[in-house]
């Protein structure tokens, strides 16, 4: 049990960034974890984290999150990645996609590495786990530790925008059986990060109908996540997940208009049934960042809306409303739904990632 | 010809509001039509049209379009709608739906009307058109007229989300046929028009995943605009459509999200050819509000933007990009558009179409 | 001492409107106070509050805060105004201008009104109080008591736009005194309800320079409460203050950008020092709302920010930075300020002045 | 006479910023100017325009005016700036301040070069423009070029917000003298361009306070505009300026609230007329780009808004409202103004200097 034997020692890698800035403010709290080691770049290195996020030009400071870094987190010098090696109970990741390839293999040989970058989600021998959804996944950490020759592993966090998805789709999926998804995305400016993210004058009065490989990832770790663990793999789910991601000028939570199939008949008030009883395990795991429901239900005819329910559940809940039967599909039903992109679609999501290895004797 | 005996004198009922108001920026310099009355309720009737938008409490004039008023139309006297019967060639309606129902049908016993309102465009008599995409159906017209008794007709616009929806899927519905069509719109804060329209505060940083009865208005009215005529009627598309209609913060410009599966197999580059090539009559029939196209295809990755494409062809066109083929779905292609919902989709739309009707002789 | 001898008796009236529901979220879960009574307009009355801010037409809960409504305050009845009389320890008024006039003085002959509205703000014997910048106006209330044979009173809370620049020209009317305040202020949508408020399509990429009454609410409004008690009255401070005030597409949080000339030199260090160290004797006083300190510094160039600093101190404390000399004018001083509309400016604000009250032995 | 004798060949370096963008529009059509080569850093010299700015990542074209760029303008190859000496009869440089620094004294040696940056706006031997407000300081350029041994010379246009404040005092300063100048800026998003620009993140939902820099450059250039030519250099006016500068979520238009004491005593009536019959010379010039009038008065209370007035006469005007006596300060009057940034702001204002010296006789 976590907190027994002390805090179990966390590092953050990618630490200047807005996602790596996400962690200190999940973790700088957290009954289980302590932060012990920061790292980012060259730039930043050899510095305190409190100077190393000060613009040269004007002094101001540059924290994304809303809320505060303490004093503490300020205090601790920024160093390279390599100096974190062997110091750590587990390695948080925040870098991008191609210093993941490089830096979490490293990591992964010693220590377990929670990542936030798609680099390794379509790895054969790697689980890519949303918790309350595909616990049993966590078992591929096994094999792959065997199959890399490694005392450590990565773990990725899926995609923002895939998390509300295979979430809802879930109860929906056991019950039903899905034939076929039709989604598309109204996502929020946070989930492009800030260097340089979507410019003011880019989203203003607008709308950008196109995310780079978003759509792609969104089809394929969905048909993953709710896939089955096969002892060396994971055999994706067959029903075909197809979508449309957008832009809008909202700054937190993904927005996600749902149209499915399902194989069996499915009534609304079935369909509502799944998603508010749906139970994948978490709450009674007893993590500190767990809902108390992985999906919330909204009966009112106009939500969920955004800004309205981005924070149900500490933003760890997807919102679902606007449940109707689908006549043009067979066995038809659509929804909408709301997910926090930057609470459980990132940082926090993973560091609920993490209490769940924990719990389960996975971490030091 | 219209123009040869003199301008065609149009009156408009509901002139005091955001489409009354764009009905005279599409009229004010018609080389076909002259303004010659506008009605509006009690409480602006009796009063020249420039006193009668001046807010009461502040003094500012209650103006909603871009362009300007001429100072011929500010000194139009507001008069009550029942003291333009048989005094023009033709009726411009922006009332709402339930005054339609009680006013356009007294006007129709002698006058054509065109009307925004949503009141009659589901009558078996009458038909509903976008020019362009189902010009066959005017001759419903006739048959209206017998069977209501009336020398003149109601032809009622369709909802501003459908008319990009139709426009596109009317080439693949002609080339490839349709099985299935599943839309997501974002749309524009214009659409909701302006009393009260939709609150600054519930639409910053925020969607609003419902526009009452937009979604069912979308599927059957596409389902009537690519239907057949049949001499008493039309027999509507039997594709099934399914819409989820949201509201975002864009002033105008609608965006959807369309993915179709079509009954002979598509190539991106058949649909592509498809939608470039496609001519609906419009532009040899020397109307002047017609586009050039009435598809305009953009092949940037990230196109359209209602920001930057709500305004093709003077926002008379609709403009689609991200055509991809939709593997989900038998047969599928999916692609984006972009449509401007007070242009093409209302009053701009509605005078496009009386230019039709005079250019047929339906008018004078 | 509140609490000792159970909980206060609050009665909301205008329990409906955005102000209303700010005074429920401020008082369901108070210490001091209770919700007893909610009174709204005949068409809510006779209906569980529950019911009454229902949508009639599309079912939605017309609830504008962001803390949601506990089951208990869903569940009081909404009744008329009349049937409150001689049940509360306070009345919470947060009803409009016309009707405070009528209303608020028949409450006051029994019962002590708190209210938003801005009716009785310059009544000769009614004092305007910011808790922490001028406690000692309360005294004036003996003599508004006297002047009209009440047993209660009526304490009007002043401008949301004043409440911020009043407080920050405390200290340096205090230490250097005053010659000249020169103000433009970027406010928020919220400032202005909800019914009908400010359109979306008006604010949308725009700025609308002009807010009705305001500038001469807040220049009156400063000097009052800035002024001097004199037994019965208040003498208004003598500098003059001239204000622009605009609205900009902010939800929360007006922003205030000041200039000041002083009547000693005042250097930067000492004005910085003055509002940092600004005690107006809240701290001490153990109220539940009080914020820790009135006036917050932040030292980075590009604060304070309406997004950013709106919630310091719960939203109850003024946030002040960009603090530059001003040597265009003499003893010139510059600053920008952000202040919360809502909390600190409305309701917050307002209970946060009954603790005051409650304390020093007004109430009950 | 321009035109008489051909087009005057216009070259444009840092072509592919925003600025750089915007000369192509003001200059693709223009009746007297060619586009004759376009320069840009080494990553674009060496390709067709049109290629230079396609994102090599996703293929979508960098272009950020609202007008299209031709297809002539496409096709120009892009040069290293060093290729276009001896070639043009006027260089329009678009350059960062750095940059300009080094390049824009190579070119002025033997080329008139009108610049956007603020690099040599306060040399004193270098005359600071706005067309209709001080047209007479363009003789310093004598002086200039003797000064410095040069053919052509260096005209920088001032800072976009200097341009609406510095017109509108103009005819105050004019008939009834400054004594004090006080103004506060809200900002639109274009005038900090593109690369990075403002975030979407960072202005959603905010203002920000700070805008580095500008407000020492409204301060002095305006002073050095309003001031008196004197052979060798420019006398600047002896009132004081001071600023807040803050940036809104606005695309396009600066507002500006203004505080002004004049010398002579100042009615809103007199004010009003000297705004409105201002003439500075530019109607009677002929210009291609001039506004009939520098200064556009609205007399709406709610008035000059961004969105509905920045385009007043083509986005060369500067839109007065809310016109006030100001008791606050001595002869006191206050106001509003709203000036289009990348219009008179920018390349289009540069354009028409270019003009005023072409009509004089100054280019080729």
């Amino acid at each position: 049990m976590p907190g027994e034997l002390g805090l179990l020692r966390a590092g953050i890698i990618g630490a200047t960034g807005v996602v790596g800035q996400q962690f200190m403010v999940a973790l700088q709290k957290h009954p289980w974890f302590e932060i012990v080691a920061l790292a980012a770049s060259e730039r930043s290195a050899g510095r305190p984290y409190g100077q190393a996020i000060k613009d040269a030009k004007t002094g101001a400071r540059r924290w994304y999150a809303d809320e505060e870094p303490s004093d503490k987190i300020l205090g601790i010098p920024v160093e390279l990645a390599d100096a974190l090696e062997g110091r750590c109970d587990i390695i948080f990741s925040a870098v991008e996609s191609d210093q993941a390839r490089e830096l979490e293999p490293r990591f992964a040989k010693t220590t377990p590495v929670i990542s936030t970058a798609s680099t390794f989600r379509m790895e054969p021998d790697t689980p890519m786990i949303i918790p309350g959804v595909n616990n049993d996944h966590v078992k591929l950490l096994d094999y792959q530790r065997k199959n890399r020759g490694w005392k450590g592993f990565i773990l990725p966090q899926p995609n923002c925008t895939t998390i509300g998805l295979a979430t809802t789709l879930k109860p929906l999926y056991q019950q039903f059986g899905l034939k076929l998804v039709i989604m598309t995305s109204l996502q929020a400016l946070s989930g492009a990060g800030r260097s340089p993210g979507v410019g003011g004058m880019d989203i203003l009065d607008n709308v950008i109908p196109f995310i780079p490989n978003e759509e792609e990832k969104v089809q394929r770790e969905t048909q993953k996540i709710l896939g089955a663990y096969c002892g060396t793999g994971v055999e994706p789910a067959r029903f075909p997940v197809s979508c449309t991601c957008t832009r809008v000028n909202v700054m937190d939570g993904h927005t996600e208009a749902v149209f499915a199939s399902t194989e069996k008949p499915v009534s609304v008030e079935a369909a509502r049934r799944a998603f508010a009883e749906y139970d994948g395990g978490l709450a009674e795991a007893g993590l500190p960042s767990a809902p108390r429901h992985s999906i919330v239900v909204r009966d009112e005819p106009d939500r969920p809306q955004p800004r309205l329910d981005r924070n149900a559940e500490g933003g760890m809940a997807t919102v679902v409303g606007r449940l109707r039967p689908d006549s043009a599909l067979e066995n038809g039903i659509k929804y909408v739904l709301v997910s926090h992109n930057t609470k459980m679609g990132a940082a926090k999501g993973a560091v609920l990632l993490a209490e769940l290895l924990a719990k389960q004797g996975w971490l030091g």
